[in-house]
């Protein structure tokens, strides 16, 4: 059947523990969450559904609110819905909300912005409930440096330096985005970073947290840090940091992108 | 040789997440977390020892704080064995520190006080993260009912309504303890119960935590409460919490206890 005779388009709000899953896109010879819940929602409602997520996360990665959305024949009872799919899901994805979209709507292409969180854990010892949640960091870091360094991050900026390709030759036609805020907020164990953007390039946040990691442990400049962003090349950047510490927390959307008229 | 030779004693303060452990306590069959350490503490001292832990944590039972204590001939360069230690051990066993004390410590007689912290997760779909660590509570609960039936369990009572029994006929001979505080603490997503006392018997903050759920959710009478404790009988107290939810939260001793003179 053609995607126009598609009669509903249904939002999801998920969240995940990446720890056990490798990555939300569905590969060969690997359990993907987005895999996972296509089987269930076939269980669900007797129809093969495509899922389309927001964006992708890696092995480890984490979402508090990942949004995907699909499209289909039948009409569902959502609180039924709802409660079946977390009644199949193992107890490591959750879906925290289900609703009825516009047809147009995309989990990708209408966002308007997305945050991610990730978690840098700065004390000696990690304590073993936080050790799948963050990033244990053996050396101290300056956390006004810290600070410091990820104000040059902000604003609208070429974040070559700060992808990866996600295979060969996949490099975004685009690679301008617009970085909206970069948050450093103190925490019990450690520091928040709060990245939101208009879009993030593959590995982006990742990136930049390895090399914040590096100038806030003085094995870096500040000062070239806008040498990187001006030599538009991967190689000049810090390495990634960890999957373990970073959170897709939440997509947002414009109001007349997910309202039913 | 026997215990009055050994010349040294040590205090470990270490962190647990119980989830992939059967417990605390060596048993057959079963890898525990006082085996861990004691076979990893045998690594690095080259030292048969015996590690004696406050007290019994159970399957999947979690601490922020358990403290145990051996006794050995060996001097420790204390930095290193904590590293070495660190270094062998999985990372859901993390040994937060370490301390020469007086050889008459014990971590069990020597403990003027102890704390547990209980998590109720009362939203109606639970994040995958918190699923290792609280009790998801399916019926919705009554927060001011729950503060005012926790305040029934504060002060010196017999407790036998609300011990289990380790095995057969080994109940506590005194079943009479001091609760000093019970305290009802309101999260993010639910609520954490603290409980601090002289001491506790088996399994009895799980099964005051699974009373006071019946009487928050409405299943039981607040006023059954002083009936259950004049009882003398496990059988008229509510079923156990979960372990997931329970932490053994920190160990009081007196001053004189840990100090070297």
């Amino acid at each position: 059947m053609k995607d126009n005779e598609y009669k509903h388009n249904y939002k999801l709000t998920i969240a995940y523990d990446g720890t056990d899953f490798n990555g939300w896109q569905v590969q060969p010879n690997a359990v993907t969450i987005q895999e996972l819940l296509e089987k269930y929602i076939k269980t669900v409602i007797r129809e093969e559904v495509h899922l389309v997520g927001s964006g992708r996360t890696d092995a480890g990665v984490h979402a508090h609110g990942q949004v995907a959305n699909f499209r289909c024949h039948t009409p569902l009872e959502i609180r039924k819905f709802h409660a079946s799919m977390n009644g199949l899901l193992p107890k490591d994805i959750r879906i925290l909300n289900v609703e009825e979209v516009p047809m147009e709507f995309h989990s990708r292409y209408s966002a308007s912005s997305k945050c991610y969180h990730y978690h840098l854990y700065t004390e000696r010892v990690q304590l073993p409930f936080q050790r799948r949640y963050s990033w244990h960091l053996k050396q101290p870091i300056d956390t006004s440096l810290l600070k410091q360094a990820a104000t040059l991050f902000i604003g609208e900026h070429n974040f070559t330096s700060f992808a990866n390709e996600a295979h060969a030759g996949s490099a975004a036609k685009n690679p301008v985005r617009n970085l909206y805020r970069l948050d450093v907020i103190e925490e019990t164990h450690g520091v928040r970073l709060e990245f939101e953007a208009n879009g993030f390039l593959y590995k982006m946040v990742r990136n930049i947290v390895g090399t914040l990691q590096e100038v806030a442990s003085g094995k870096r400049s500040i000062d070239e840090i806008p040498q990187i962003f001006e030599g538009l090349d991967r190689r000049m950047a810090g390495k990634a940091a960890p999957p373990t510490g970073l959170f897709l927390q939440y997509v947002n959307y414009p109001d007349n992108a997910t309202k039913m008229t």
